[in-house]
């Protein structure tokens, strides 16, 4: 088998270098993101029961969880919930296999549970928060078609399409690293910033922008000083991390719409604004590689809660940004990069119809003196394409 | 104000006296039984919240607690509920009070968690059973008419009818503690037995026979012969519980639909048949006092989860079964008594329209030598007509 | 094989002979009412859908619908509801049986939408109210056992028990009559009536009080005079039908709870009260002979909605009505009559542990007179105990 | 005041110049449109109520409809739904104004039904579909803050981006055409087609292949032929509709998927996926143009459902849109344009930060040339701003 992969020269600037760039995250803690990270923790955990009772991952598709928000009344020192959460996970599941009855809801509602208690864990579950679901039995013909002890490289059944790109520009790495250091670093010594942190990357020219909605758990703060002083350490923090990744200038906003006089500000109980009348659903923030970009083209597909064996758009969009991550860290003098994927009913997953890489390449740096290696890396890449399927089983791969 | 009091004989023979008695009691992990308790702990819950946040009980009703039962799949040693229990909380709440949002939805949903892991431990909330709630917000003119500080004695909106009985005769007296001693005493001992235990009293004559159905929890029982054991010794506690409250003849047979040949035995994950198919609903099992009870006059209401402040219904219900129990135990002589209260609307509902005492008392006793002493109690007790709302709200009344 | 049938003397008073009496009918309208009337309507549909599809009854249970009360607000001329009643069907369905799928939620929903076409008229369907379903799968071991196309006499799998009055007193049947009349040829006339009329009737030796409870639509009453008028003539007409049944003195009431001046009436959109904040659910309200009677004996069971092929508790209530109902017509000198049936497990159910009839003769008439005649009847009624289903299945039994 | 309009040369090839194009538009009775459709349905309804009753729309929001798959048994002739589809309405509203209570969930319910019924007429509603609704309250600070009598243009209260493309190229105007006329034109001859079409195109260099998923509806095809004969109906309507649209090579599959030997074909009894297996949310389909574009820059908002008075997202993406489409209708010699629309925070929207059109000009034009013209443009289209908010209440502007 010999892969048709094409690598071309992109026909357009590298991201970095267009005069208006825009891309924004949503942290762990927006509705959106509950609703993601709630869709392949669920997937995850069937793959496992499916793996675990019957030796292969059954048909299943998660990926419509709906979360309906609450109603809450924050307060310094601490307020409270008053109306919860409502989170309906929904999709399909084989429920019975070779006459034995597999818990798909209740493994469904745990991953959920788990989930919940790791990514907000000032919600507190089943008063904060209610989860209910409805997973169907989707279609009888597909019941038991995938997956098999070897991990075989599954057939595409649809036309679907991928993409990736690499490197981040400075704008990327800066709106991604510092949504993951609040969340992780920075909140360790701040418990008063909760998960429900959204950045928004604007720069035009050499001028970055950083807008960053911070929600505030009530608890951890006792007054509008002690307000003030949270959000100012934020903007200390995004400040100093946006400098180590870039020389351009950069500002830095935090909670904007706060209005002191009025005394609104953005102050919640359990750190997320799913609280207060922000719904969310599956598919409708990051894209697979944790942002919104709408400067580079972007799949449509949600990818969370997707069945990781074969949904080809769910494969391809991981495996296009994993190929794309190789290729610009691997090949020097890549600029810019842009790796598509596109299906072909009826033929191994690993040999899609369409395969290209299409880079710019930095000054001085020819393209064909590095098309061979990058066709090498997404040869490679693609001979590996249930790798992906395992390491998402494995929580290894992040999907929003 | 002089209270209408009429004492009378009842124009029927004892129960203890009469051919042929059924006596029922479904234990707190019937699924019906488990729907009264989830409503009247809501109900409670709510009185706190509002005598706690705004000093009286305001306008709420949580009688409708509706449980869909789940599917399970018990095995020796443990099995696993495969779809969970849904239970919907439903009824009415004021959920604003001059300007405060009430957290009426999450006290009602904690409630219900912290009853279900008390009365039935084995079910994991959240994934063996979800809950859920909607509560409206009731009629507005009912808004803010109930309970004040002082307790005053509230008027009578309705036309409603309470009925108690006492003493309880034996087969009542042994169908009802036997479900209390095996749900409590017993089962310290004996894991394997679940609460959801119904007990059916017959008798005929003076041969009592006794039908427990009991579900056993399947990680206590590693086998048939575990099983077959656990029955047994059931049944011998049961035995000895009644020759304790009888001389007549006594019988007790134990989970009488299993079929060894069949495989077809009691067992669950969870001690309860909610998890497998029994849904239930609040107001139709046991009545106020504990049992139902064909042979003596029934109140159709729902005692479980009603405003005990002002729902004349749950109060008559409660108060008539005080009554007579106070009776029967202070007066000598009496064989059957029947206390019925009939609320007028309009009037306080410590006075109400009809409350009789109708009375078979033992040969040799004459209904004119206890006449005013009965009198004396009925009036004592309608006085004291808001110590029936004090004990609900502190829970110290059992309603089902 | 020869039935135990007893007859012996009743040992208490006639029902019309006692002081007080107390009766309750809960109309079409009302909340408890329409569960009832959906469970049924639903049980009907799924009986007859088995037979059609693989011709006989599968297991099912259906009597557990739950109503959660809606928001409205009416007004004169027309007003509208704000927030639509909620009704969850619950219950058991086999649906699938012999590898064909079998349409028991579509089903389930179209006997509710029909039934409440029929009952609540001016109930605007997926906007007034909203219908949903949960039926799960029950239990595997009782998939397949009911129901055969020659019709058998099913075993008794459960001691259950039923009990049926004949005849009605007088304050009975107004209560029952009023009720009856007043939803069908009174509202043929008067539009404004709506079908939630609740009945109460007290009698207190040779007084009887009828105290009525009625819903009027709001777009058939242009302003308060015309309400006043309508609940006059509400009156009036009652009055008229109690006064055809009794020569005790009648006194009626019609919401009573009305205050004109603080504007506080019983009108509604949809001439029901589940459009504002009364919940409602199955089993609740009337027993099998469409009353609620405490002075008799009534069984818990809630009848509406079980599989009236084998649910022992179903076929017993409505059996015995129909036994003491036979017996009081064709039997002369009956004055009250008492009927029970009570089952033995694993007999079939056309012979029951228990079948006696409790007789209160009129005066001059010996009970050795009317025994033989009597037990002839109950053994014929039971030789049909099949005829029941029948009928059932077939619409021709009221449950409520 | 003057707007900060810019113009400048697009840094890439035009679309229709590219090597590979993918392009695709899930037709109306795909499961994401129709959450898309009910979302758009519902939030002209409550822009109407409140215009009704209040004279300017209130806060609300509802772009999170969620719809649950059913289960269905076609068959040639015409089968059954066996579980229906649950669509439960998800968003905020404001539902209390001055004193008079808003019937928000049954305007929702109505409007939802009412889409229903015109867009996917196979499904009968209440049974075959369950509409369910949660509308909360939304946050209090915002209850009254939007749109007066006079329509005024509201002030940016977030960061939102907005993007729209003009002219279509050949392949995305097949694809948008092909549906279009499908389920109108086509459709109104050919009851067989359902409208649940979804079309993929692809073009690579100058061979366009266009992919047809065609529901068909099983009661209007009798057979195996039938079905062959519909389905090659389709494909040469939309052969033809192709060939008139481009002199590429075109070719045109449709249900590739089918497999005649299995039985397994597209066949369904409502004419949508969801029928069986196919979840759908709002904000996961097309985009505002009505198509996905992966090879141009696309918002990742969802349009349908949003308040269309005040949310930027909503109003900058069909307003983008819009500006494309007037500039490559008006002016001469554009081959591809992109219009972007940036907000700025506590600016009125019509003054946007960021507002520029991206062109490439067609051989022999130069920008200069045209630039003038497009400023004036964009400026009376943003002068206009409030005009989309009146078209998208009025319904005159598609979002999906």
């Amino acid at each position: 088998m010999s892969r048709n992969i094409q690598v071309s020269r992109l026909d357009r600037a590298a991201v970095e270098d267009q005069d208006v760039e825009i891309v924004e995250r949503k942290g762990i803690g927006h509705p959106d993101s509950i609703s993601d990270g709630i869709a392949e923790s669920v997937s995850r955990a069937l793959s496992r029961l499916y793996l675990d009772r019957v030796g292969k991952v059954l048909h299943y598709n998660t990926d419509e969880t709906q979360l309906v928000a609450g109603n809450a009344a924050p307060a310094f020192g601490g307020g409270e919930v008053v109306e919860p959460i409502y989170i309906l996970i929904v999709g399909r599941a084989t429920k019975e296999y070779d006459g034995q009855h597999l818990p798909v809801d209740s493994t469904a509602l745990a991953a959920a549970r788990e989930y919940l208690a790791e990514a907000i864990p000032e919600l507190e579950y089943g008063t904060d928060v209610i989860v209910d679901v409805k997973l169907g039995e989707g279609s009888g013909d597909l019941q038991d078609v995938f997956g098999e002890e070897e991990a075989q490289v599954p057939m595409a059944n649809d036309t679907s399409f991928g993409v990736g790109h690499a490197p981040l520009t400075e704008t990327e790495r800066i709106v991604h690293d510092a949504e993951r250091e609040l969340n992780t670093t920075y909140h360790a010594d701040h418990p008063e910033l909760g998960p429900d942190v959204k950045i928004m990357g604007k720069r035009e020219g050499d001028r970055i922008d950083i807008t960053v909605a911070a929600a505030m758990v009530d608890r951890y703060v006792d007054g509008f000083e002690a307000y003030d002083d949270a959000v100012e350490s934020v903007r200390e923090f995004v400040t100093d991390l946006a400098r180590d990744r870039t020389d351009r200038e950069v500002n830095v906003d935090v909670n904007t719409a706060d209005d002191y006089d009025e005394g609104s500000i953005y102050l919640t109980v359990t750190g997320t604004s799913a609280e207060q009348g922000d719904d969310g659903s599956v598919g409708r923030g990051n894209r697979a590689n944790g942002l919104i970009t709408p400067n580079r083209p972007m799949s449509m597909e949600a990818t969370s809660g997707k069945n990781p064996v074969n949904h080809i758009g769910k494969i391809y969009n991981l495996l296009s940004t994993e190929i794309a991550e190789s290729v610009a860290a691997e090949v020097d003098g890549i600029r810019d990069l842009q790796v598509r994927l596109l299906s072909q009913i009826g033929r191994p997953i690993d040999e899609p119809h369409v395969a290209d890489a299409q880079v710019v390449t930095e000054d001085g740096v020819d393209l064909d003196d590095v098309e061979d290696e990058i066709v090498a890396i997404v040869d490679a890449e693609l001979a590996d394409v249930t790798g992906v399927t395992r390491r998402v089983i494995e929580g290894d791969v992040s999907t929003f």
